[in-house]
């Protein structure tokens, strides 16, 4: 059974404010609540049906959420899919990871906007054995649902820290800085990339000239056809499996 | 001013079975708009606020559509965008293309069903110079209005082409047909390819049994880190990259 309170708390989430005020955040669907049970990310609450609490062991694990069996009915009411997906879970927004970049690739991203995006650009990340996406403070914010949903659980394995990339760059400047562009050096002329920081911009206005200025080699997708460029998550996918491919 | 009866028409164009039967499909937003009408694509009418249509120049153009200027509340009233962007056009669906697939690269996608998704991989396609995307019956509908937003205009370059994917494969049973799976050659180890056709799955599903039986060669994204899968835009771009590298 759902309470009044609990469906106000549940919507309240998805405002970013709400998320920064209670350190919560949702998570739906059967793929992303399971790896987020396999993850260090602590789980408060799950909202799920019958059908989705019958193959869950919380003597599994060690988190033991509070469980909380809805109907479809109610899943409908606090769900932000189009087609809910019996399980929706209260997290808790971990804290701020602070690792050293020596020796990764790492990504940078400047005002990224799309939830999309930036969910499918974590995915990415994780697929490619990335551990680390430095974002700018007007990037959208990771624990949004629909950021969370694109990235199909990986926010799990991936550390996303917002704060000023100019800072970010000083502080990090023994690493090669390459940054995304449409009149670079073809990415396919590149050897294997042991570390640096991959800079992809927003997806209208690609990079600031501030932050273009500090790359160290710019780099491009070489075109064929007339499209005028790509999906930042497509270009994101297509310049990490040639950095990580074996040159 | 808009009409009662042209708000009508143009929401009824958000479904696929009233697109089918007028023939008309909905394009939205400035950049989409202006590469349609550097297409062969006929548009019927344009609703625009002043500052579009400012810049617009019928003469220019040997379409002249129609042209309905509108205030920002109007647009509001038809836009199907969360930030409606100053202009928006009903535009007729063009006759399917027949094409020969020798000689080139193609893609085909089985059951590949968020619009995002879709005008992703036509963008992708459009990017690396591929003509022609085969899609299985249920497929999204490439004049949904989400998938058009997507192309970013590169619907107007590529031919989307919907049947019955073992027909097709029969077909062109010359191609040779690479199917993106987990578990096959990796990408980075084929030389350019230079005709074929390249086949992607479902979201959630991947590829049909039935299909993978057809594949001549099994196609796979070399993984580092822990994501099960790829966003299948993401996919088609990596593969594309790839495929057409000078080997």
């Amino acid at each position: 059974m759902l309470s009044k309170a609990q469906i106000k708390t549940i919507h309240s989430l998805r405002r970013k404010k709400n998320r920064q005020i209670s350190g919560r955040f949702l998570a739906e669907g059967v793929k992303v609540v399971e790896e987020l049970l396999q993850s260090n990310i602590p789980i408060e609450k799950i909202f799920a049906l019958e059908e989705w609490r019958e193959g869950f062991s919380p003597e599994n694990n060690n988190k033991r959420p509070e469980l909380i069996r809805i109907s479809e009915k109610e899943l409908k009411q606090i769900s932000g899919l189009e087609t809910p997906q019996q399980v929706l879970a209260v997290c808790f927004i971990p804290a701020h990871p602070e690792g050293a970049l020596t020796g990764k690739i790492s990504l940078m991203l400047e005002a990224v906007r799309d939830p999309g995006n930036l969910g499918t650009i974590i995915r990415v990340a994780d697929w490619f054995g990335i551990e680390n996406i430095l974002c700018s403070p007007d990037c959208v914010d990771v624990f949004n649902p629909k950021a969370v949903q694109a990235t199909m659980g990986s926010i799990a394995r991936v550390n996303v820290i917002y704060g000023d990339l100019l800072k970010m760059i000083e502080d990090n400047r023994e690493l090669p800085l390459y940054a995304a562009t449409l009149n670079g050096k073809e990415i396919t002329a590149f050897s294997k990339i042991r570390e640096g920081i991959l800079l992809l911009g927003n997806e209208a206005h690609g990079l600031s000239r501030e932050l273009l200025t500090r790359a160290d080699h710019c780099i491009t997708i070489p075109r064929i056809g007339k499209a005028e460029s790509l999906n930042v998550a497509v270009a994101a996918g297509i310049i990490c499996s040639w950095v990580k491919a074996k040159g």
